[in-house]
């Protein structure tokens, strides 16, 4: 037996005594842990640990990190950049069992949560209480997970992403030792910001296991809206004078017509299926009246159509569930596809000039089903490509499309990825998007905080 | 001679080379760089360098690390926790000259800067622009400085500090070599968070050499207006009503009756001599009438006086600059005195709490004259101490005093400093904030990024 052989042995046995059957070594349990929502191809772990609370997590780390072997956090699994794959095998540590909502500060508008508690869950749980949490990637994705991709969503032209809505954190750090990264204070200029380290570092620096988390008051007043155009410069000229202009707007939402034909199908919707923008208005009644009305009036100078305003309650969160969905919608249009998935954000000053080009790109590049949406209020947009799976040159072509596009974005001030993260597949644009430097003092970082290159190794930069 | 004067001797030399008379050894410049606006002792540096570009600050840097000199970076000097102090000797690094206004992208609301433009400069250049920088100290500092120390002001209540107002930053890195940290996109995914791990790292990690800033708009309406009460904790309750019932007040400033007179003295205002409000709201004219209404409601139930608003334009900014020089006006009631001045920030559920308890600590340990205001719609509240210079014992009870101040800030779930950073005066609390295990993390990014402790040496973490 080799010695890298014999350490797993020895680790196992170990992790045995800490966690008894919450320890697997079942095939099917690994293989679900092996990838996440995206194209990227599986790995399975060695083994799996279902913890139950820092400690355990602490402890787990701690028999890792003495026999070198790699650790990969997990959360709900929904990622789209190959994050929880094991790369180079070794331990999963799933959090979703810790799932504990510890503390809801009604007066401070702040709540404590386990990593495994789902965003649906939280503002499931603070439904009462006139409080919610914004941030809302389309899965229902765990709140550690988001934290550690520094998670985005509909919302985040509002109040902001994951980057924003974190207080503190607590994690596990490589050798097992746990750290707390800031208080609850609103504000605070004391020490490094350790809490934004951790925020987007995808597992490779040490492992979430409690987040302080800001909520926001529930507006008292609501207003969603479909808005329809017949060309895209339209909708998106709207949404970014709307920013422009000041307006507070909470959503601003575009999709193509491909992207509203796969909506009605998959959510059993009857909306136009023609580029939309997905409006939602938050604030006094007032307020979002008078935000309603300034936005009409771009749209119709814009040439977009008349609102088509959701009335009740259970319209309005029909059309958020089918946004949120609309990944899945898309997917669905040809379940036997091969299925890539990205994002890029630009300034928004930029963002028509994107747009266009890359839908150029695509039309003379490939025919496959393409799907756009974006949070384009943040200059923000995805897209989503149904590839034929026995046709591996149609899927090089479609990489190669993803790369200009990346670059297309990185030339115009704008980064490789507004919130999917780096993971396995966006390394290589580290360096186009931060220079050597950059990418550098990352490794730097990485190093001096995980030596031996065991935190979700691989992924993110390279500490090997 | 023994090794270090012999470095020095040949760095000073290398810099002479490098910048002519731009190095200055002159007792009287070294002098000026040898504090900042604090309680601490100053000390000169070796020599000052006025640089005047980005290369400049590398090659100074460069030649400074090969030579194992520690070097001070060094904005308006403006800083309250004595970062700029040439605590170990070294050369200091006057980024003064480098502020040239590079580009202001109206369309994305931001703007890049030079490390030395100061806040003023900013938004008088963007007088005419539609847009404005929302993050005020006190002094009118340094753009540069305010990102080293997260500085933060009255308007972040509504607007954030410099942690949320800045995109991006140039550093000069320990090694001389210059790092990008992000990208003018709105939102990114991609890395480590690198632009936050500078902001607030008071020079300590790298030289700050250039700032991509997020500007807003300049609200359609603006209305401000003072209101008084007869006891403190109608004043705080105030503010942390308006802030729980949602409204988007744009600042919302505590000073006591102490401070108000100082206020008339020093801006020669004719105010009311009471515990005061100063309130601002941001908004659409339908928005800042509604804010207005609301907060004047929970003003009368909590025993204001009616608002005293400032009608003209001038009279605004009257009350702002009186506001803006509040500590200066403090400090001239009895200008011999040597002056203490501390921060802290809690959750504002325990802000109330926290004012009255330090009230009372106040009342049985000195009679020194005291000066209250506060940021308090984020929980945020400063002390200034006026102590007979010629009483060392009695400026150990206010040292004393302080210490407690922070405890009780901590122990409920706040923080030793809300925007003055750690520097000198405040080390000894990281650990009780952030526990060994996140001091010591503190120390390894240190280590790892600057290995020879050469970066603003002995401030805020121990790299020796």
């Amino acid at each position: 037996m080799n010695k890298t052989a014999n350490s797993m042995t020895q680790a196992l046995s170990e992790l045995k005594c800490l966690l008894g059957d919450r320890l697997s070594t079942n095939l099917t349990v690994r293989d679900h842990h092996s990838r996440d929502e995206s194209w990227h191809e599986g790995r399975p772990p060695d083994a799996v640990c279902f913890v139950s609370g820092i400690n355990e997590v602490s402890r787990t780390m701690e028999i890792c990190s003495r026999h070198k072997i790699p650790v990969i956090p997990f959360g709900a699994g929904t990622g789209l950049e190959g994050g929880t794959v094991a790369h180079k095998g070794g331990i999963c540590i799933n959090v979703s069992n810790m799932n504990s909502i510890i503390q809801v500060n009604l007066e401070d508008m702040d709540c404590v949560v386990q990593p495994g508690v789902t965003r649906k869950q939280l503002n499931c749980y603070l439904h009462d209480s006139g409080l919610f949490f914004p941030i809302d990637p389309g899965a229902d994705a765990s709140l550690g997970g988001m934290a550690a991709t520094r998670a985005s969503g509909t919302n985040a032209v509002r109040y902001g992403t994951m980057r924003e809505n974190v207080l503190s954190l607590k994690v596990v750090m490589a050798n097992g030792s746990i750290v707390t990264t800031g208080r609850r204070a609103r504000k605070s200029a004391a020490g490094y910001d350790l809490t934004h380290l951790f925020i987007g570092s995808e597992g490779t620096l040490g492992i979430i296991v409690e987040l302080s988390l800001r909520l926001h008051g529930r507006p008292e007043a609501i207003s969603s809206a479909r808005v329809y155009f017949d060309d895209i410069d339209g909708a998106v000229n709207t949404a970014i004078q709307t920013i422009q202009y000041g307006i507070p707007i909470a959503r601003v939402e575009l999709l193509d017509a491909a992207q509203m034909r796969a909506i009605n199908q998959y959510s059993k919707t009857r909306y136009a299926e023609k580029i939309a923008l997905f409006l939602e208005f938050h604030g006094s009644h007032a307020s979002v009246k008078e935000q309603a009305k300034t936005v009409g009036e771009i749209c119709a100078d814009l040439g977009g159509s008349e609102f088509e305003w959701t009335t009740y309650e259970e319209q309005r969160r029909e059309m958020w569930d089918a946004r949120h969905s609309a990944a899945y919608a898309a997917m669905a249009v040809k379940p036997s596809a091969k299925v890539y998935v990205t994002d890029v954000c630009v300034p928004l000053s930029r963002l028509s000039d994107c747009i266009r080009e890359t839908r150029e790109d695509i039309e003379i590049s490939t025919n496959v089903p393409t799907f756009l949406l974006g949070h384009i209020g943040d200059g923000h947009f995805h897209y989503v490509f149904l590839v034929d799976p026995d046709d591996p040159s149609e899927f090089e072509r479609i990489l190669q499309l993803s790369e200009r596009m990346v670059q297309r974005a990185i030339r115009m001030g704008g980064t490789c990825t507004g919130e999917h993260g780096i993971g396995l597949g966006k390394q290589k644009y580290l360096q186009l998007e931060f220079g050597e430097t950059g990418v550098e003092l990352m490794r730097t970082l990485k190093l001096a905080m995980d030596p031996h290159n065991l935190m979700n190794p691989g992924k993110l930069v390279d500490g090997g």
